[in-house]
């Protein structure tokens, strides 16, 4: 086991957020500009987008989502068209003022969302309800004029897809708006490695505009929570504002239901701070680049091709570090960079016929035969996929606490960062009072219920509901 | 055979212009919004776009290259410190100058293209021969402040890639630079079945900044160019102004050599324009995201069935008009969607045991069995793309003309549309008043001669070049 620390990481106990910056750089998934807020996502960074993007796409298109692409400035009046909407956003968009020599006539900002382009372009292309549902997703940058960036979690600018469908009835676009979250869940869970829990953003935590807004909220290794991705019913707000309208069956003019959902790189952010270690990276194999990093020692290339070409045949991707460095400085690579698998093919070993496989997850190490090496790695992926998601359950699972008086609620906020479990009367005052307490914002309302008192004012409770603070 | 012409679309011979943005439109390819200047690509134009990038990533990623993301903000001065480059760009970029509530301290503009920015990583990631050759590429969103605007054509936003290499030699990057002008160029000839010539850009009409610009020049149905992907070989130029250098194996500091290349979503312009009809759209199979469309007329669902099974086993995309339009209707919206094939399931062909199916291209029908459909469909498939591919080389062969003197090179231009060849001495006096006189601009240079005299000046001529109005 290579059990020396990584020089280049902090140790994650001793500071967490800068362990954090430290593994996204050595692991070159991002670099910083001179862009101020921005970042540069580095092939490593970006293939990992890419498998995300590549499972997302194939889902939205297996539920009749069609991709489009819309502009990406927003002129100032037609953004204004929703009030609530406008207000949530204008305060971190950036403005574009000027073209080629030539002062604007009319100032547009940098799309921080589209809804607003796509009410504009539904109004034009609703006409029937044979037009319904229109299921469109489209994959883009968005603007939002942060003041503290960190990579992947808040950045100026971010990698996403948003989702945009119109529907005949308020129930169908209920529907579209689960359904949606449940492909961000399977996605997560099954893919990530990560442990989501599913709920309701409150009124006042909800998307500018929108009716209902539903999230998936994932704790960090360091029990703060990340919100990791969205799913808005909008009711028919938008579409009344916009003018959009269509015939239905008996000819009468009725107006649609609308919903938006979307999923950002900051995903790739929560991948790391839930499975990385001091070592660097852990990633889970559903999502990773590069499942094996072979690290030749000695003369041994003709293993190593056999190998890399039975990996082929497997269609399982690997990486063969052939540098000139040291055999301990290529495994610490391997472990920053979180390649799955670790495959050594030394020398020595090959004298007994055997190679040694090092899980990344576990830091475990076994030798087996050469000729078993592949076989054993292909039963291997699976097993640390499932591994990696229970392990990241089970410390989520820890860090949830309960409490049923405001004193418990303050005690835990005393003790550890976590998720805390409570009941709340439904009322913003007490929301906004656990905010100035303790910082702890609410994360999600997981149902309603008829008893139980509220946490902070103790009246009758109407929602269990967690809280916790958040990136 | 549908001879009917569609009303929606402007006849070719009548307005070119015209018929092109009618088709734009009429098949669904692009709607307008209230962003001046910029276009919605619609599912239709985008999944053309989508299989476009699905190509090209393939092959980038098959020559080595890696994806990564840049910002799309560059910095004023970041942005000034490759002079030519500037005064290149600075005509044509948006501004931001606001973000939040707060006028920025520096301005920036939206990226026209990326080369700083590229710059800026490079020096920071490049140290020795060892990070050599460095092959990226980033799939995003670029702005140009154009004044006029067409759909695909010349767009305030384009979506585009551009590649952005660093190598140890001249050579090695001089390589480089023809190697993805190839691929572009079969990309072009082999899916968008458009023939291209390929050539080098005059001193005048290079990259801001480049030391040699290569072109892939298309001509449309109407004669005129459209320049449709670029590569350029930037010396060491960007280099030195960003300092950056690497250590050989001798231990001795170089500076590398640069190349950077891009196509856009133009390139679905020029398929509209070189192989769209009066009816509208016509796709060649490669590139066409729905290979058949299946007209039912009666009920004749078990046949469509069974066709639809056959049809996916095969993995050719399809789709069925169950719509209660009437089969006219549907064949003329077929057309305009340019299907490379239409099949017609009618009833009374089935009491036949036949089915009829409709080249696109050639508007030509036939009835086969209904058993025969998909193995004639998979037949007729690559034999369409072949000859949209020769039908577009010879109607573009039948369009250059060569001139010796002046007096044929404007006969030429009086007369007719269309690409001259001919010889120029390399003065960059003779290509302005060539342009003058006759609103052609050099489209690119063949080769070196050493015989001839140039067209304009009569002075020994220097190269074979073609000339030519452009998009």
């Amino acid at each position: 086991m290579n059990e020396k620390k990584n020089e280049k990481i902090t140790s994650r106990e001793v500071d967490f957020a800068k362990w954090y910056t430290d593994v996204c750089k050595a692991a070159d998934l991002v670099d910083y500009s001179s862009v101020k807020g921005s970042m540069i996502i580095r092939p490593y960074g970006y293939a990992i987008w890419e498998n995300i993007v590549a499972i997302l796409d194939k889902k939205f298109k297996e539920t009749g989502h069609q991709n489009v692409q819309m502009p990406m400035f927003i002129p100032e009046s037609l953004f204004n068209i929703e009030k609530e909407h406008v207000e949530g956003f204008a305060p971190e968009v950036a403005w574009v003022t000027q073209g080629g020599k030539e002062e604007l006539e009319e100032r547009m900002i940098v799309r921080p969302t589209s809804e607003v382009l796509f009410c504009e372009h539904f109004k034009k292309i609703i006409k029937s309800y044979r037009d319904l549902p229109l299921l469109y997703n489209q994959w883009c940058t968005i603007v939002r004029w942060e003041k503290e960036t960190r990579p992947f979690l808040r950045s100026r600018e971010i990698l996403w897809q948003e989702g945009h469908t119109m529907h005949a009835t308020a129930e169908e676009a209920k529907e579209e708006t689960l359904r949606m979250l449940g492909v961000y869940r399977d996605l997560q869970e099954n893919f990530l490695a990560i442990p989501v829990i599913v709920g309701k953003k409150t009124e006042k935590e909800k998307f500018a505009g929108a009716e209902a807004s539903y999230t998936i909220e994932a704790m960090m290794w360091d029990g703060i929570a990340l919100q990791n991705g969205t799913s808005h019913y909008f009711g028919n707000g938008f579409a009344k504002a916009f003018g959009i309208q269509f015939l239905n069956k008996n000819n009468e003019l009725e107006t649609p239901y609308q919903t938006s959902w979307g999923v950002t790189t900051r995903m790739i952010g929560s991948i790391i701070m839930v499975h990385g270690d001091d070592h660097g990276l852990v990633l889970p194999p559903n999502i990773a680049p590069t499942k094996v990093a072979i690290i030749p020692i000695g003369e041994v290339e003709e293993t190593v091709d056999s190998l890399t070409k039975e990996l082929s045949e497997k269609e399982i991707s690997y990486m063969v570090d052939r540098t000139d460095k040291s055999p301990g400085f290529k495994f610490a690579e391997a472990e920053v960079k979180g390649y799955p698998i670790r495959l050594e093919v030394g020398k020595r070993d090959l004298e007994n016929g055997e190679v040694t496989i090092v899980r990344r997850d576990t830091l475990e190490k076994q030798k087996v035969a050469k000729e078993k090496a592949v076989s054993t790695i292909l039963e291997l992926l699976p097993v640390i996929q499932k591994e990696m998601l229970e392990r990241a359950r089970v410390r989520r699972d820890s860090m949830i606490y309960e409490a049923s008086t405001y004193e418990e609620f303050l005690d835990h906020t005393r003790k550890h960062n976590g998720f805390i479990k409570t009941r709340w009367c439904g009322d913003e005052a007490c929301e906004l009072k656990i905010k100035e307490d303790t910082t702890y914002k609410s994360r999600c309302i997981i149902r309603e219920v008829e008893d139980g008192k509220c946490v902070c004012c103790g009246k009758d409770a109407k929602y269990e509901i967690y809280f916790g603070k958040q990136y």
